[in-house]
């Protein structure tokens, strides 16, 4: 299965003086569970950067539906596609433990670029789409 | 003028292990901007929350054209927009001042919603959208 | 027992440019363990917040003995004592989990201030001192 | 001089629950005020990292005084001192810049390890501790 979820919680001081979790901290929430998402597929992100394999995101689509408070249980599901022929696509949605509601949606573009930055797709990358 | 643009520079604990700024704190800088441009209009974010208007972003479409490195230079563009009766839209863009070139495109659709949670456009930030 | 300890793994956006865990990032680690230890003594920093007691960071004297990087597995001890009427001293150690070695040590001294920003001692902390 | 003071501005997303600066985010504000310190003595931090010269803290002690509010402007103080022979420390205070009162104190006791992780003292930050 090419699809992976993560819990995590909500911790004190990633919300901010309106109570709840700040925007940006979604996008780590997000990050960290593609990065999760590929250790189960054997990838570790930092030994890819190491190995020269920069994964960068190119495009990020994502609607805020509800806000996270302190202490909330949440989901993180990360589905891996590839619509074409560079573009590695990550589609995520974050849930909330409690009620089971949709906190979150988010559609990740990312590409994988070269040494010269030029965009390809590394062969290492393929385990993220098949079937496990 | 409904547009605003704020220099920046970016700082070494923005940076990740890639030596490149990371993609959530764009974020923070695209909020840092909108959050000034606020003030030059007379508002504040602490205070309008503090009053009870809560200003929560709805969705963001943020494509990263190029990286942004340790101590580089940048100005961050803002412009504000009301497609709709309770939507103000954030189109922001992000220029590394070394070059010039758009490091970062994004729309930032935002609304304001009240104590019930239901969504509405106090008439407090009308001054965003006419001629200053 | 007034101890506590939390086990916890170093997320690949806290590492910076040196490829190491951010000096403020072990600041977050910290705070994190210290409010899930007030968890298991049924207090909530967030409703202690909403509830007007207000902990504060007095002092904090942190030794910086190993690095943690992407991935590492790491405990985070938490042992409360008070030293004088008005303080509430935490010292933690954080360890790696690969070989236990001690990654940092801190303490962590606290008080709570009332509304008019006196220091005090809220009894409710009481119980994070007697034996659980 | 070997003294230095960096003018900064608290941002919106620096500030926690209880709405005011979370206490990891002042060791960001001094970090970026030491480096900005070795850049006007012609050093960058990230090059030196490059270098192979890894600067780390080894311990920080902070004392936190008062607390820094959204919008708040200060100074965040530098002074260089080497008490050992692979010690480099860096006195910094924090002040408020609208009534000029010390928000923190700090000693940031750093060493640099060279690329077997040993402690030295590259020649090249020698230019911190005489007069410029």
């Amino acid at each position: 299965m090419n699809e992976f979820s993560l819990a995590m919680q909500v911790r004190d001081y990633e919300c901010d003086m309106q109570g709840i979790v700040n925007n940006a901290i979604y996008q780590h929430y997000l990050e960290h569970a593609r990065h999760k998402f590929l250790e189960t597929r054997g990838l570790s992100f930092a030994e890819l950067t190491r190995a020269g394999i920069i994964i960068v995101v190119a495009r990020a689509e994502i609607d805020y539906l509800k806000s996270l408070r302190a202490g909330d249980d949440f989901q993180v599901s990360v589905v891996a596609s590839r619509p074409s022929r560079v573009r590695l696509v990550f589609s995520q949605v974050i849930n909330r433990a409690a009620d089971g509601q949709a906190v979150l949606r988010a559609k990740i573009i990312t590409t994988a670029v070269n040494e010269r930055g030029r965009p390809w797709f590394p062969p290492a990358l393929e385990v993220l789409l098949g079937d496990a």
